[in-house]
């Protein structure tokens, strides 16, 4: 069965997931993104490309930030921007996911942003508009539970493109809570796609499975021999909830143990960059000195975001699924 | 005492009610309706009727469903919405409900989009806009208590029209709480204004007000009965609340006696349609067979709804009050 | 040290205070408002001076009424306005004030609308985005803490001229609780630059701190001998948590001795206006009748406070910050 996400063509219908996502595809997003760069450092920063189209930012679970992010970006290309803050709506009522689909579905939308506390969710409404011959809509997964967070990934390998050019070259190192984390797991299936070849992940052995060894991923859990002669290291965000938890000592102790301080960053590559979704754990996950300092592209990311989203949603309206 | 919404000429300025509203404009706003419907279907569905104009969405009352509808409709007429949670503003201060009217008068506000809890509010508030030198503001129902809902009684002429062509041939049921629908209302006086010859009206006695025989409609708590040789048939949502109260006995019960089931649905005519405003409980009021069976015209009523909230906008954009 | 608010040129690119603002930049506000003000009465209000520009609501203390006006502002303009409460958004999640406003520069911000309960956080937020590069994003000083709401005083500097004319020959009293009021406070510096000749403080003395004497700011504990003989009166709002405190007696007490009454108005001018920034406690600080009667401008000071942001905006984006 072809993925849902392709056509027939195997042109991108829907955006659900980094995994198996052709680097041919990979590469047009981050090229179309480039445009896009350009674009929003301009003064009038619109641009037609989705005039008179609806896109709907679906947010089952709440994200002031990433819902801004795809609102600038849809509204950077002229769209209609509706933000349903959907814990609030009928789905409270005892309306089924689907129902609400199909309902907003049947307002004429274009796009569905789509962000979910359950894995798989966006996959299910991409399935669904699929059978139901609805599939002129387009779904862009926004995040859903701990399985994927394709835009993250996709502004990640933008801005390590950005830096660094040649994927081929590289080593990788991903710190912290690997296991819960959806950007961790997308990065990791682009970086692949992208010839990356040595990916290491660091962190506690509670937060980083031994399963991702069968993805060809390094396991380290002491953060020096990991990031040793490293030219891109992507923190992730430590989440308040494991820090209470059973997984972890205190943030105290994972600072001491796993924190990105200068020292530590010294044993990377000396142009190594220092990169994280945010929002930052400041003294947690890594050291202002770090955050702040001259290897950080942490804010640059941002700026490639909006321009990534920009690409997915455009090339998503050029292609239709038939 | 001339009817708030209409001007001397006759014209609509405000959208309050169905009930007494001629049937000219009834068939004015379907007609215009229909026009927008292919734009809703272009790629670009966008047209520059409303540009410039600011439409308030004001939902003293959540809904977070009826206000997407009229802020895409808004959207798509080129108008600038701001949507107003007014239960978490001014109102909450203490200010009463027409100095918040107003105010947001003061802004130049074009139209004002009103939900609320209490019945009349929205009538009470285009009075006052008339009184006070600001009919220039028009304001539409989006739901009013107990009272109507007269958009979405619109989109259910719109959807009857569309399939079943003359209204004066027609059996309409309509079928559950009739008591507390502001939908049912709004139906039955659009209906009789249309000159269909037979309404009725099916639920359980505690639900199905015995005043309703002055408006010339049949009442029935035998569904069997009621849905026998009906061309169309409208269920009605079934709150939670009811289902919790004194005046019905469990869900299941309900079901039993009054959930639209392929079987009853049999006993309508062959070619009848099934209507519902929406969110459906499924295996409440309807079964699933039926929402989802050929019958059903439910997300068909949806793409209606925007296409008659974008002609109430425009037509209402046209007409002065003075 | 140069204001943050002013550029090298002594020109305006953000507004935090209008403490010290030259006498030419306030009168360029209230001329380039009156202009705004013929575009709002146009059937098309909106004009394309923000076009493609984005302008970032940051209400980091609620606020549903300002942030409308400063929406609504923005709409006109043509610019993409994205609202962000922030209160439920990173912040919460432990995220700090710069970082949140980095994130969101990165996303190429315009303009910063900010509202926030402590002083000086607009402030601090101007001189981040100058210190660090990012002085091309102007910030606007939505109200902050007890400090500063410049756009309220814009406005009614705005209001004073409209009906006034002349500011040198005015008397004008504030009356009610100056001590905790953001409002007087930007409404004195502006009525001293513009040199109003006498400004009056009305109200109990724990409300109106002796320190405005050092402002040139005539104190009055009685009302009647407060508006004796006044131009134009400032009514402001009597918080509700003022009432319960220790500060007040009740409300109705508080309503006798200062409360705005036909009979304590004869006492001003005959000719004088009566002001108040809403929205209002009917009964409390001032009488229906009074709110109501010919000498209010209460709903002319909200029409031109959509003007005066306007102005505000469209002046900043036109100066650069260098």
């Amino acid at each position: 069965m072809k993925h849902p996400q392709l056509n027939q063509a195997g042109e991108l219908t829907h955006l659900l997931t980094l995994e198996g996502l052709p680097k041919r595809i990979l590469l047009q997003i981050l090229d179309t993104a480039a445009s896009f760069l350009t674009v929003n450092q301009r003064e009038v920063k619109n641009v037609p490309l989705l005039r008179g189209q609806s896109v709907f930012n679906l947010f089952f679970e709440n994200s002031t930030r990433t819902r801004t992010t795809f609102e600038i970006a849809a509204k950077r290309l002229s769209a209609d921007v509706v933000n349903l803050d959907v814990s609030t709506s009928s789905t409270a009522k005892g309306e089924s996911l689907l129902d609400t689909i199909d309902n907003l579905a049947a307002m004429q939308a274009d796009t569905f942003v789509v962000r979910h506390s359950q894995s798989g969710a966006p996959f299910m409404i991409a399935q669904h508009l699929n059978k139901t011959g609805q599939q002129h809509i387009h779904v862009i997964n926004a995040g859903d539970g701990r399985h994927a967070h394709p835009t993250q990934g996709l502004l990640d390998m933008y801005t390590i493109r950005h830096y660094k050019k040649d994927f081929t070259q590289l080593r990788v190192a991903i710190v912290g809570d690997i296991l819960h984390s959806r950007v961790a797991r997308s990065d990791i299936h682009a970086l692949t796609t992208l010839g990356v070849p040595e990916i290491r992940a660091i962190g506690p052995r509670t937060l980083v499975p031994s399963t991702l060894t069968s993805m060809g991923v390094h396991l380290y859990t002491d953060m020096a021999a990991g990031l040793r002669d490293v030219d891109v290291i992507i923190m992730l965000r430590l989440q308040h909830e494991r820090m209470r938890g059973a997984l972890l000592p205190s943030a105290g102790e994972y600072f001491k143990h796993y924190g990105l301080t200068p020292e530590k960053l010294a044993l990377a590559k000396p142009d190594a960059i220092v990169m994280h979704p945010g929002p930052m754990n400041r003294g947690v996950e890594i050291d202002s000195a770090v955050a702040d300092g001259p290897q950080s592209v942490i804010l640059p990311q941002v700026t490639f975001g909006i321009a990534c989203r920009m690409a997915v949603m455009s090339i998503l309206a050029g292609n239709t699924n038939t």
